[in-house]
């Protein structure tokens, strides 16, 4: 293992995998801990999601929402992905001495819109303030408990030959904001995050059909590193249809510019769902009511053979390895 | 309010109050809303207590422990305050880039260990890694669910006149031995942080009795600080005998030396109990017997008279007012 930690130990790849394997399940080595989106816990008959995630997002303001949305966004998001309703969040702020008062305080009311909208209560939290220079404006940490609901059992690893895999939306528009937001590159281009909160998505999705194997966020590392992650944890292939892939079109402008692959750029609301193939339309239509999933789309299908692998079908016809996913993310969205 | 965020604001004093009253019970209102050490949740029939909290401590490793020890302490000790068996945790790390990897894990290892006296079961978790210079070494958030015992209700609100003060062993270590970590005033002393997992000493108090008022864990701001809290949220006064608190000589003369009061030096592993007179002798039995609390005292008592305020009856037998909680605290130890 190197010796110091790196941008790519926090990006959700390999190297994350790699520093969970050797150094967090060596040394919280229990029944529940989970390399899912959230350990599922048995307390005294209940069947509970727990989850937790830290925000850091430079700028903390972007297109479409802030680091207060997106804290509760993520939380409700990964509680959602296991199939449980999420009821209550905490909350911990560690804030950059002299950062305004205001902001805390409109990143706060932003948390609270979006818990409102997803049903979710924030009941514990807490403050701290780092010193000038010991933080970088401020980090949000939220933790999420959910009820899991029954029947509805999806992991990364419930993966089958014969599934169809669907994305809720068009991909990529939250790495691409915060890109733009950062001004790095000089270019402008009118581009939203997709950060919402999708538990009333799920919801729609399971009272359609139980018959659901993998419900993923494409969060870090976007929809082409879940898709890798699941492709391994399920021993299958993937076979893509590039064309069928939503894209917005600003979003493919500014990644064509840099030369970004747009299924490797962050998504905040976006579903990556592997269901038999039967089950497609039914869950499409559902999906395109919601207001989170109205461009929901199938993009491929899970194979037997080249498992372990991405395999995309160009927009000219021919075959192309997706590239696996590399170390850092580009751009850092957290 | 002021429109910058100030230390004050995370020092667990009144600044602090003013931010959690101001800001987040303004947004985040709702009946589980907390101002105690855990949120109490009922699910499905069950009583789970929920708490949160953010460690960012300078420097990560100190005499009697490490921030991943810390991190285990501090919420096991929150969920134990409100008599609430710890069950679960998840911890969310934030590392500087560049950080030892080695020293990741030896934080890690001091968590399990901590997990594992406590009884609780680390098991979600989240790793972000945020660029040189833009967080200060580690932050780790912990957050914990317990299960509510039966028949154990404590609160800030509950102190009663003829209520004995309880502190479960010397006070001042943790912050002592932070202040001479940094070596700011070139001061050796030999004190090592009190830093421990107080479930099990709180168990074998309810196991004592039921008859407990309040217990709260003195950590930022010290005792004073939760005194003072207790004396508000109670509407009581208390009376101090500053000979029978329990302070080590070298944190005693540290102090001395440089003006510091060690009612305002945070503990890490000290209760503050309020119990019934008649309760306080069997209570001290029990402390005694225990790993963490072979020095704990009676300090004072709760008189109806002069509430919301803290006497202390001084060595040479006049009395003086316990002067209230300031803004910063010194040293600052989170």
């Amino acid at each position: 293992m190197d010796e110091i930690v790196t941008l790519a130990h926090g990006a959700g790849g390999k190297k994350t995998a790699e520093l969970i394997e050797k150094v967090f399940k060596t040394h919280f080595s229990n029944p529940e801990f989970t390399g899912d989106d959230a350990a599922v816990l048995q307390i005294d008959g209940n069947q509970l999601a727990f989850t937790t995630d830290g925000f850091i997002v430079s700028p903390p303001e972007f297109p479409g929402g802030n680091i207060g949305k997106l804290s509760v966004c993520g939380t409700v998001n990964d509680l959602a992905c296991m199939g449980a309703q999420p009821l209550y969040l905490s909350c911990a702020f560690v804030i950059e001495e002299g950062f305004s008062l205001a902001k805390v305080e409109a990143y706060a009311a932003a948390m609270e819109k979006t818990a409102n909208e997803a049903g979710v209560r924030i009941v514990a939290g807490d403050t701290k303030v780092a010193g000038k220079g010991q933080v970088d404006n401020l980090f949000i940490t939220t933790t999420g408990i959910g009820r899991v609901m029954q029947g509805c059992h999806t992991s990364g690893t419930f993966a089958r030959p014969g599934d169809a895999v669907i994305v809720t939306g068009d991909v990529g528009r939250h790495g691409c904001t915060i890109l733009l937001a950062r001004d790095t590159y000089g270019i402008k281009a009118d581009v939203t995050s997709d950060c919402a909160p999708l538990w009333g998505t799920v919801k729609t999705m399971f009272d359609t059909t139980k018959n659901i194997h993998v419900i993923r966020d494409a969060t870090r590392g976007g929809v082409g590193t879940v898709l890798y992650e699941i492709a391994e944890q399920s021993n299958i292939g993937i076979r893509l249809d590039a064309a069928a892939i939503p894209i917005d079109k600003a979003v493919s402008g500014v990644c064509g510019m840099l030369g970004l692959e747009p299924l490797y750029l962050a998504c905040e609301g976006r579903l990556v769902v592997f269901a038999p193939k039967e089950e497609a339309a039914a869950l499409l239509e559902t999906l395109h009511k919601g207001t989170y999933s109205k461009n929901a789309a199938i993009i491929g299908e899970v194979t037997a053979e080249l498992a372990g692998r991405v395999i995309m079908k160009t927009e000219i016809g021919t075959e192309t390895m997706l590239p696996p996913p590399g170390g850092e993310l580009l751009p850092r969205i957290c």
